[in-house]
């Protein structure tokens, strides 16, 4: 059997041991573990980004992977640790919405870690991470069954932000998940979700801008113009080919974005 | 055997997931890889920095590592993905001159990649890397012959800014690679190609600054003061002891670097 | 037997391909070896922050571990290459006090690393952490004995600024090791070395702010206030729930810290 994937996502960033430290905890309970980082670049606190990044990573591990996802801004307080079991795999993350895409996605099994025997004593109340996701990450890539590590729940937190609401027949408010690296402007709407909508005349609007055709690749914009896209997961995009949409728009992680039957100014 | 290396070098950043889904799509196909990465700190479609770094960085890695090299501003459009060939390792990128260093240097053999069945269906128009680069890495890995994924090609791309071009009897002219983290700033000339020059009376050029000696190490220049010296990739490089020559000089990426033979101001 | 851990702590930031290449020397020469990254972010040349980050890393990982530790603004000068046993495990890094707070905590024995015979040739002016310590570490991971690597020295280097040192009968001064990703001060003050103060009336100054309580969690402090709570590597640290203390405060690595007994303004 080829040894266990961990994966990290978290808000650490990389200038500091923590992203490190984990890996070590892991690595020293199961010493054939191998782990890879989806992204510590979540910008502190950003559970709504957390929720993105992880959910679209998953779907490229083997089953069986471990996924520990560590944004967790009440550390220390008695929000829950979780295990969740989704898409034959493992997910470690505080209960504060941060798996909420995941929830919406995939049939799931929450359980609320509550088996301290497999923490690393004494815990902390600041690192959550080091001492409770990351040992329970290696005992689960040894083999420990996940039965033993806690009871099952059914009330996981969901935030409703990571769907567009409906505001009327014609209209839907979504938000902007965030802007990657290339200042594209990811959004919360499913290509696939409204795709009736985007089959005949409509307007996006995001920013002072409204968008009313889909693209096909980032070049066939000409450079320096906004063009709106379905992105490499699946969600509708907004870029500026060889430039930062998110700069010339101003916008942000949360900033409203509209999608509106119809042809509208 | 050894399970092979696969290391990866991308304009992606590590604030998205990017970078981590490359790594489960390959894998995912071959447990046994091992991921190293190279940088992932490329600006956005600097295709002249990437094919710097990865040139600088192949030849510490061993026979049959596995390079997989992402700046790619064309993804989507018709330009061809690569395998290469060159130095008992492979290289698979986008065919826009990323590859052009390694070219220079090396005896390679370059294939087009057109075997479909090896790529991850469907194939997003904007995230290659994810959907062509990592999982034909990953069949490389775990043992499908090149000769398998596409047929053998004579003109992949090459940039001619790689090398300093002679202007007169006298006078080359270079530009700068990169700033480095330090804020060294890598010239383009090669100082075992320009040893001739360098022996005797010399003057570089860059910024608003003329240099004529050559020192061995950052220590032995005073701390503050401008250094040319030959860096650890054997290029020639300016440098500040403790400081930063890119921001002294206010020079960046492709900013102008002349070699001239004699001692002029 | 489990295949060794190489860890790597530096300041050579993560845009250049020089962390990929130090891995690719050591992976060379010991397949097996599998690589973490403590972290690459230490600002360049900062020996006391690269102190703090090895000396809270070691201890969450098994014996045996190989860590590299280059913050070398003395590269190619006389400075000793250095090889510590201490903790059961092995560090590699430059005779500059890099490794000082390990110093103080564990029994240690030090080489000189002189067997050059295990260093990659030619060996640059530049870049020990390729041609000295990466190889070092890859042949220490394939087993070649330490006592082969150089002989015992006596007096390795260290750095007083790791320790507070006290001035009079109830006052100590101490700095800040670093502000974190989160803008948390840490300073140099274990928090287990001060007990017997923290226990009754205390007074903390740091930047224009006096503190007096102890706090446990980030969060049971209203958002936007300053805190001063025991950090998870078990020194104070100074912090603002959801906020950055750093930024507030003005301070940075090495800002001065004091710690008075009795409550003073």
């Amino acid at each position: 059997m080829a040894s266990p994937i961990i994966t990290f996502t978290t808000d650490f960033g990389l200038t500091d041991h923590y992203v490190g430290v984990m890996k070590g905890v892991a690595m020293g309970l199961c010493p054939e573990a191998r782990c890879v980082d989806i992204t510590h670049g979540i910008p502190p606190f950003a559970i709504l980004e957390g929720a993105y990044e992880i959910a679209q990573a998953y779907r490229y591990f083997p089953a069986g992977t471990i996924h520990v996802v560590v944004v967790d801004p009440g550390v220390g307080t008695a929000r829950r640790p979780l295990l969740v079991e989704a898409a034959s795999q493992f997910f470690l993350a505080p209960d504060n919405g941060v798996l909420s895409l995941l929830f919406k996605r995939e049939v799931y099994r929450a359980r609320h870690l509550t088996a301290d025997s497999f923490f690393l004593h004494p815990v902390s109340h600041t690192f959550h991470g080091r001492d409770i996701f990351a040992p329970v990450a290696g005992h689960l890539a040894r083999g420990v069954p996940s039965a033993q590590l806690g009871p099952v729940i059914s009330d996981p937190q969901k935030l409703s932000s990571v769907s567009p609401q409906q505001k009327d027949e014609k209209t839907w408010h979504g938000l902007v998940w965030k802007a990657d690296r290339f200042g594209n402007l990811i959004t919360t709407f499913q290509s696939s979700e409204f795709s009736h909508l985007l089959q005949s005349d409509f307007t996006l609007t995001v920013g002072n801008q409204t968008l009313h055709t889909l693209s096909r690749t980032f070049a066939e914009t000409p450079a320096g113009e906004l063009a709106l896209l379905t992105g490499s997961g699946g969600y509708l995009e907004v870029a500026i080919n060889q430039g930062s949409a998110a700069q010339q728009l101003g916008c942000v992680s949360s900033s409203p974005v509209t999608l509106t039957q119809g042809l509208t100014l």
